[in-house]
């Protein structure tokens, strides 16, 4: 049986989706598709402009039978551990091909550069030594002994080497590192990136990138918004946003995050992952002196931290996430396999594996308790590392519907009287 | 010599309290008087209404020749932190009389309930162990102790000794037993309390309560406020609010304080001083179901739970507060005497004593690193806990600055930049 796996955010689900998931299709010709989604915070360190349910609708509606959540502990981490959690839960569900978005579309350098990474050799672990004690900061010393170690004199080929290392070759790469790490047998394939560059604010009708629709939905610019995404995905943005849901944003989140960074000392951040190279200094000193979020990133800011690190590490503040839970959940996985919605083909799936699957299914999270302890007894599970991940989907929900524009949404939204989306067909 | 010396808060100054500090002198016709006064968090577990240097104004207009700050960690605390600190500090200051308001007025009544408090007799505290297997709260099975200990079967007796454990009175009895704790030789004086009950909140013309006050100042309700305060009283909080410094209070708060206690896990809350009886699960609970913080406090309230210690509690955990830095700021003392502000007369008392102190002057915060070396070096201090007292005066500072109306104070207000007021006669 042919499955496909893909890693989304949908955040909010686009035109571009529409053709990535149609190309994937095309590429695999599966019989099932199984897509693991972030939650309600992304991988830009951000919170989603609208809810994870309402983008599980979204994906069932573009034809996905089976959405999974990416625990918020990897959802909101680096290219290395978003792609480590989601491939697990793609390996742990029988998927049997992967495909990805990629600027690069060669799939033999992303191979080749991923086997580095994942075996080490002593050479190029010398080349990295050296860009790092030159003062590079670690990705770019990365790139570039990857790059010395793969090409030698070859510059045409070190130049596209070197390209793998940009941001938008980062996260196919990281994805493939994964299965090698992980021993999957899940086939990689790569489509090549249609429309806007992530980065692009500017709106540019059909293909826009969901940037550019985030900021069209905060202005309500609707016809922008109608334009930029398949009808189904309109209305329900729509409709989240009448029922008061949203649109939250990080700026939203400002006269929380503000006042928050200052209940910090310096050596309490640096008990929180990712406090290092002196950030837990420039963190402190940055939210004694700014009046708005978007002043403490550019104050934080430096060649060596990109914005989207600083968010990232804003939010490991916010979920009080430390050094050890990210080591144990890059080292053993994640301990639930949460299901936020599926139609009738992906429900009858996964009764079909359910047995056999190597960790529990949580389908109703009020239920929790009770899958932890019969997990925990037939061993399949460490329980301490469940309840932590666990735990931080509830705090991500309890976090994103406190800047719900209706106030009685905040008392009423949780995680645990929540269900899965089932979409007939 | 004789030295007044007194504790306000002065949140704001209004007419009783010109009225109890012109009672005071009357007492004890002194030559120079202290006060020692809450910073920008009080003792109600609030943020003061407008910040501590423009009350240090009122308080030097009023006729205080010296203002010093108790530090935040004593000034958010139960009446007996409270009381420790600033006793403490009016005694290394050499105050000689010290005269605070009770609703009692019997200073004998008091010295010997204190005097059980300090010297704990085994008889009472075995009353104190059956009150509390018998299910009562602390600070009543004390009461009720005290009771039984002192009186036997004199009715009228145990009638005025259980007014003494009710909160009006608690204040003036911890400040007895802070006296006779910290051996002091200051003299106690007592003054029957006027006016406005202390949690009365309508307006009662001329001795209206600082609540009713706040409340009006918060309605920007000018002509009530004008006919309960002083004129230079009114003048120093038109003057703040009209520069966008406030009013601050626990309601502006609430988009801050909502998000930030959904942030905790229960484990992490029990870290903090003052979480236990289970106020940990009931604080996480609450926050999971509230969507504004006065449905959070009813949320926790409970016979046991006065709204006052749930506040006091909540700015713990703003704060960072744990048991180890509240047991060595009880068992060391403050660890300097900062100074708000002074008049000639002060300042000439000031570099009069300055030789003597047993722990260092701060008058100018920015200096407080060479303030705490020079003060190691010659032993008055505990360097650990001077620097955990100050950053805890900086961050009050910055996290109440954090919600004045004009944005731009947020990145401009600091306790680094600060300096005493300085008023001339």
């Amino acid at each position: 049986m042919s499955i496909l796996g893909i890693v989304v955010e949908y955040n909010p689900f686009h035109n571009g989706h529409a053709y990535h998931l149609k190309q994937s299709r095309k590429t695999t010709n599966p019989e099932l598709t199984v897509a693991v989604m972030s939650g309600n915070f992304v991988q830009r360190g951000e919170p989603a402009i609208i809810e994870k349910f309402a983008r599980t609708e979204m994906a069932l509606k573009a034809g996905v039978d089976l959405v999974i959540q990416l625990p918020l502990v990897y959802s909101i981490q680096d290219a290395g551990g978003f792609a480590r959690g989601a491939v697990w839960l793609l390996d742990y569900l029988g998927v049997t091909d992967m495909v990805f978005g990629s600027e690069s579309g060669n799939l033999d350098l992303l191979n080749e550069v991923a086997s580095v990474l994942v075996e080490e050799p002593e050479e190029y672990l010398v080349l990295l030594r050296k860009y790092l004690d030159e003062g590079f900061s670690f990705p770019n010393a990365r790139k570039f002994a990857i790059r010395d170690y793969l090409t030698g004199n070859d510059d045409n080929r070190a130049m596209s080497i070197e390209e793998i290392g940009s941001s938008n070759n980062i996260l196919g790469l990281e994805y493939i590192r994964s299965l090698k790490e992980l021993k999957s047998k899940i086939k990689p394939h790569l489509i090549k990136r249609i429309g806007a560059h992530y980065h692009d604010e500017k709106h540019y009708e059909t293909y826009s990138s969901a940037t550019a629709i985030r900021k069209c939905v905060i202005k309500e610019d609707w016809e922008k918004v109608k334009s930029g995404v398949p009808d189904y995905s309109y209305q329900i943005i729509h409709r989240e946003l009448a029922n008061g849901k949203g649109p939250v944003s990080i700026e939203c989140m400002e006269s929380f995050l503000l006042p928050f960074l200052r209940t910090f000392d310096r050596d309490e951040m640096k008990k929180y992952y990712g406090f290092v190279e002196g950030l837990d200094a420039r963190f402190k000193e940055c939210a004694s002196n700014c009046a708005t979020i978007n002043e403490f990133f550019s104050c934080v800011k430096a060649k060596r931290f990109t914005y989207t690190r600083i968010k990232r590490l804003l939010l490991n503040l916010v979920f009080h996430i430390k050094d050890e839970l990210i080591k144990k959940s890059y080292d053993e996985g994640p301990q639930y396999i949460r299901i936020l919605g599926f139609n009738e083909k992906g429900r009858d799936y996964l009764s079909e594996i359910k047995r056999e699957l190597r960790i529990p299914l949580l389908t109703t999270p009020s239920r929790w308790a009770k899958v932890l302890k019969s997990s925990e007894k037939s061993g399949e599970i460490d329980a301490d590392l469940f309840f932590k991940q666990f735990m931080l989907d509830i705090k991500e929900t309890e976090i994103h519907s406190s800047f719900y524009k209706d106030k009685t949404l905040i008392r009423e939204t949780s995680e645990l009287k929540s269900r899965p989306v089932y979409m007939r067909s």
